[in-house]
């Protein structure tokens, strides 16, 4: 049986990284030869977790080759996905996005939830497989949710995600607040990263109305020490709108803990975040309280202002 | 709460009207406001099945407003779907079918699983919900499996299709291969259909290497009975070929008893059924022994002929 290869998406988060290793130990559980795979270089939240737990990463893949059985996890668009994904073989997808760019040739098993979390929907395979959830693994996925929800505040988490993770907590036996807090923190440690960097670690190009845009987003437990580097990240940015022909980049900087982003806000469409959400763009920048979703609270907002 | 409307896919079969009804009962038993619906005519099969059960069928719809919230089972492909599915809201999706020209805006629930009928997966939620069975849904689910999988003589039925039916079984207390059998029967009845209609009762269009092909495919329990209308049958087929401009039509009459099909093939490329079978055309037919499924053994082999 060739072995099938199980990954999430490009510029990996801690949710991609940690669905393919659990995924994997699951299907191993049920007699499947798989491997848990990664699309890019961990990022700082994931690799304290896995320094936490003292494993070994998923394996770094750039491609796959044609017929290539793979399993995605916590993504199906093909532009997100590994290059060569189109003329591979797809068995499986657990996933939690909207559905988009995606096809196959064959039936296959597709399980998408629209809950905060694929490793939420993971753990619901546990379960219907009957397969024992161990500390390690309950740890792995806890983290997972914790980061896609940024500690159960962001307005993407649902009452399951809320469910399993306490269910989780009780096998982990973690203080989640404490672990959780000091691994999204681990996350926002951006001082070797260059404006460059920053500005792409999680950035989505997306059409709003008719124009084209990216709205990047990065973690911090500080504002103020991220807008220290504000000359220098306005300059990447705008180097970016040239590069791409973008009419908008809008990069929100998320305070974790009070759950605030600020926002730079450049390129000819950006008072479009001024009518979005009733505030003034002072040096590019404006204070968006309570905005912490970029799924949920980004780009719908800019999306029906711009209509 | 905005009702709900569950549907399958145009010319509805079996599986397509009784996968609506039951998921139906079920988001009902758990607190949601829906309406299974069809959309169009049931055929005989379909409707021996409702008349058994003294139920009434599904609604029929032939297009749905804007926004407006749907679930979709036994198909995802948007040519195949009600009129104005693009913006309708896609809630759910049960199926057994590959993927392709589907996309959604918003995340949602999702669950294909490769098995050969989508009661088989529908009777698995109900376990996964803790929701009874009732004697009627359970008749219900079997008649879709036994259409789906012609009795599980074809090869698209796998060991889970006939583990899920012998549970059923269980709770139907009826003769599987008796009542199965008058089921198909009732199916086969084209005495009132023109040959118009027959060879659209259940036409797919694809591209077979780089031509333009239907496959279509009519149930039946005596292939003489069939082929002696094949005069008019091949009239109706040439006007499809100049209709569509297809380079092959190949009209499968499949025998359910001794699961043989005889082929008519028509087109520039007829040949290719000589070349995928080895056999010889006589007269625009032939005889293909053991060939009961176009999924799994009339597309692929054309296919590959086809290269």
């Amino acid at each position: 049986m060739e072995k099938i290869l199980i990954f999430g998406h490009k510029s990996p988060d801690t949710d991609s990284v940690v669905s393919a290793y659990v995924l994997a130990n699951l299907e191993q559980k049920l007699g499947k030869n798989v491997e848990a795979c990664r699309l890019g270089n961990l990022n700082k939240e994931t690799k304290y977790v896995f320094d936490y737990l003292n494993l070994e990463a998923p394996t770094l893949i750039k491609e796959v080759e044609e017929k290539q059985p793979v399993i995605l996890v916590d993504h199906n668009e093909f532009p997100q996905s590994v290059d060569g994904i189109q003329k591979a073989s797809i068995m499986k997808v657990v996933d939690h996005h909207r559905i988009k760019e995606f096809e196959t040739e064959e039936p296959l098993y597709y399980r998408a939830e629209p809950l905060g979390c694929t490793c939420s929907i993971i753990y619901k395979l546990y379960q219907e497989n009957q397969v024992e959830i161990t500390k390690e693994i309950a740890i792995l996925m806890l983290s997972a949710i914790i980061s896609d929800t940024l500690l159960f505040k962001s307005p993407t988490c649902t009452p399951e995600d809320k469910e399993i993770a306490s269910k989780l907590q009780e096998i982990a036996g973690i203080d989640i607040e404490k672990y959780g807090l000091e691994m999204l923190k681990a996350g926002t440690d951006l001082s070797d990263s260059t404006a460059e960097d920053l500005i792409k670690l999680d950035a989505k190009e997306v059409m709003i109305g008719n124009f084209k845009a990216q709205i990047a987003q990065v973690n911090t437990a500080s504002i103020p020490d991220v807008m220290k580097r504000q000359a220098e990240l306005e300059v990447a940015i705008e180097n970016m709108i040239q590069e791409r022909e973008l009419a908008l980049f809008v990069l929100a900087i998320t305070d974790i803990i009070n759950s605030n982003s600020q926002v730079i806000a450049l390129g000819e469409k950006a008072d479009i975040v001024e009518k979005a959400y009733q505030v003034k763009l002072e040096n590019h920048t404006a204070l968006l309280e309570g905005i912490v979703s970029r799924k949920k609270q980004i780009l719908p907002v800019l999306s029906s202002a711009a209509q």
